[in-house]
Parts: structure tokens; sequence; C-alpha cells
């Protein structure tokens, strides 16, 4: 997908809202345990009652490689679901990886080919040659780390190198690396205050926030330093939505959630313009 | 295992050869594509070959990945394999995994617990709450990221902050994280002087240190400068042993690669005493 049919869906639904699917087996409705595969089954209800509402999906790699054959076949269902019944919606592989080149070019290939995902997000630390295989992708986005959400965001990512934090630095370097268009960044929501120094080093690429809910993170406020001419902004929220209730009406209950979110995002565009 | 029983196991064979199985089936022999699982019986006829050699195996996941349910079973059955064969042999998933708390126990999980690997690399970008979840596993060691052996290394990891580069911040700040005596480090063997620094900061610590070979790291400078009192060194070369040729005597091409590299590791070790 390319960034300007992200733009499109995001007016037309007035949601810049992405729904972590992160699936853990002890907190979804215990009835779907007795089905064949309760995670995609999970997804799949998540998806049916929340899509119009989102332009967005976020599965986190983590949640099913725990459960290893049977996770990862839940993963490729609710990817092969997602590309077959929702194609205007955005896809997110979050994986984090990062490797010597030709072992990223084998991830870009996995997340990006044969899972058909819209992006993965990726990490810094190994640099250009690590990054620019996902980045080799046409009509693909690499979405990378820069500011995470997380207590340990600033044991390393907001130390001074060469007279800036590290996350900015990494913004500023990858902006230099080839098919840098394709990048995206992570800038969590719990720092709303360091949107505005972060769009003045990238004024027009998409921020993916995490951090929104749970973490504590303020809507109003990423908006108000964070958006851009082209809204620039997919707001994730994982837990907040999917486990708002673990009854059988949970998918209903994600959707009241992930509604109050939407019409937050929708005063929000309306307001700017 | 132990760090005491990795080192045990390194002076009875007097080795301490790591052999990365990065298998990409455009570059095995061509026989093996006939049988149910090539991935896997590429690695066991290497495994067969060399396991009196080496100490550690270390599969990189992304070649895993690159194909799928069937990848990620292949990954299971070389693990399997492993352990249930070869139990004294130290088992490396090559991840480089790291996420926020909760994602990053998932992750611990998958390769620690169900897969049952000894250890698991992790990236250092997120910080101590991305890399204590692996930490706490007992008689698991966490490999982190420290300075890469790829090009890119240069980008971020060399970086002057707080008046030193930022992985030997990384080391320094790793070592007061819980379980820290868990910790294992990824030094890339091109940069063989760095050693000396490395060594300074983390003495004792045993450091898996791709690049000899292919990338073009130097075995002799690197224990010159990083071997430690108890080795603190697991070597590991993935393609030039096993793709060493890609005829029906792949795994014998392989074993004669190994045995070179195991012989130089003998006469260092016979050296030092």
């Amino acid at each position: 997908m390319t960034t300007a049919q992200l733009v499109e869906q995001i007016k037309a639904k007035k949601s810049f809202l992405c729904i972590g699917l992160d699936v853990d087996l002890n907190k979804i409705p215990q009835h779907l345990l007795a089905t064949e595969d309760p995670i995609f089954e999970f997804n799949k209800a998540i998806i049916e009652a929340t899509h119009h509402l989102c332009v967005s999906y976020k599965p986190n790699t983590a949640f099913y490689e725990a459960y290893g054959l049977k996770g990862w076949k839940s993963l490729e269902k609710t990817i092969q679901y997602l590309n077959a019944n929702y194609p205007e919606i955005y896809t997110i592989a979050d994986a984090k990886r990062g490797d010597i080149g030709n072992t990223s070019t084998m991830y870009a290939k996995a997340f990006l080919e044969d899972l058909a995902f819209d992006s993965v997000t990726v990490a810094p630390y190994m640099g250009k040659d690590s990054v620019e295989p996902f980045l080799a992708f046409k009509d693909k986005h690499t979405i990378m780390l820069a500011l995470t959400s997380n207590k340990g965001a600033f044991d390393f990512q907001t130390l001074e190198t060469n007279g800036q934090e590290l996350y900015k630095q990494v913004l500023e370097t990858s902006k230099s690396w080839e098919n840098s268009e394709n990048l995206m960044y992570v800038v969590g929501a719990t720092k709303a205050e360091y949107f505005k120094e972060i769009r003045k080093i990238v004024p027009n690429s998409f921020l993916l926030v995490p951090g929104v809910g749970v973490q504590g993170g303020n809507l109003q406020d990423v908006c108000k330093y964070g958006m851009s001419e082209d809204i620039g902004l997919l707001i994730n929220s994982s837990r907040g939505i999917i486990y708002a209730s673990n009854d059988e009406n949970f998918a209903q209950a994600a959707a009241v959630k992930a509604k109050e979110l939407q019409v937050q995002m929708e005063e929000i565009l309306i307001n700017r313009l």
C-alpha cells in the first residue's frame, strides 16, 4: 500500500487508529479455547467488529511465536484473512527485526512478500545495511524504532550523541538511506512533548504511536505536537481495546472502546480543518 | 546450561567453535530438495558430521521464518534433535529480539522454555525492561548485541555518548541489570582491536563472535585481545562451514572446514597454558 492510499483511508474513515492484535490465550474468552484455532477465531471476531473504526491492524509476532507452530499458523491465517477480506486495511507485522544484510533480506521477504504485510517494524541498532533490505520493497513501509514507550527508552535512546539525543540521530541518519521515503518511525505516546522536536527532523513521515491507553499516553497531546500536514500518525491501542471484556460479547466490547477512540480522532480531524 | 558446563565442554573438545545453521534452500545440495524437510535433513547431516568439532550451534531465525510454517517446523525439529541427541551442545537462537516487557516475556518463553534453547540473542535499543525478561530464566543466557560485524555498526554503535562509544555504554549499563550474570555479548570479529577495550568493561563475560571467515575477521587477533581467563569466546562461522560444498559430500566438506578452525583453536588453547 502506498502512503497516499493510507491517507485516503484515514480521511474516509475519519480514523487513524491501529489495533494491536496481541493475543494471549490466558486473557481471551474461555469459550474460544474449545475451537480449533482460538487465536485466529479471536482475531477474526475483533476484526469483524472493528474494521470500520480503524485503518490498521498490528499483530506483534511475539504473541504468535510464543505458541510455536500453532501460533505461526494463526498469524498466517490472520494476515491472509485481512488481505482477502479487507485489502484497504493497512497491516503491520510488529516484529522489531534487524540483522546483517543478507539475513535482513530473509526477514523482509518473510514479512513483506510471503506473508504480504504492508509494513514491518525494525530495530535501528545495526544501522543502514540492516534496514535497507526492508526499504527495497516497493509500496511497503519499514517502521523503525525511534523513541519507544517503555521505561528502558531512557537507557540508550535519549543519551547525548554529537550534541543531540540518540533517537534524533537515528531519525536524522536514516533520512539519507536508500528508499528512505519508505520509512515510518515508532514514537511512544508517553512522551508527547518530544513530538515537537521529532517533527523538526521528520516533518512528513508517518509515526506509529504505541502507548495511548494502558501505557498512559494522551491522544490530544500527541496530535497537537505530532500531526503532520497529511495527518502522519497511526495511533495504536492493543490491550485497551481487545481485552475490553472477556465474556461472549468481547468483540462488541472491543468495538465500543475502538469507537471511543475513533470519535476523539474524528473531532481532532474536524477541528484542524 | 550453566557457564561452567559450557567451559567444561570447551576444554574437553578443545574447541570454542559455534556453527551457524543459516539454511538457504538455494544453496544446499539439490538432492536434499526431494526430501520432506530439506532444511532439517541438511542440519542433521551437518550436525552428525561436525558435533565433535564444535561446542555450539546457532540457527538464525530469519532463515526459518523465510519459509513460513515449514521453516518454523524445521527449526523446532532441529532444536529437538539437538536437545535429544547432543544435550552437551550449547544452543543459540539467533533471533535478535527485544520489545516492551510483557512482549519480551513472550519471546523469552518461546525460545528459552518452549523451544528450550540454551540462549537467545537480543537487541539493546529498548533498554533494561526489554532485556530483563530474558535474563530471568535460570541456567539460560541472553546474548545482547554490543558491537556487530557489519558496516552499519558504525552508524550508531560507535557514536560518542557521555564520552564513550555507545556500545561501551551498552556494556557498562547492562552490568547493573537484574541477573546480569546471565548476559553474554555479540562482538564482531572484524574489529579485533576493539576487544582490548571491551575486556576492560566485561573482563569475564562470554562473547559470541561472528565474522570470522566470510566477513573477514582474524581468529588469532580475536583470541589475543578477546580471550578471558575462562576462555570467554564462542567463535561463530556459518557460510564458511555449512556451504563448503554443495554436492553429496557436503557434510564431510563442512567437517573439513570445521576441523581447520578447531585445530587452530586447539593450538591457541595449548599455547596459552
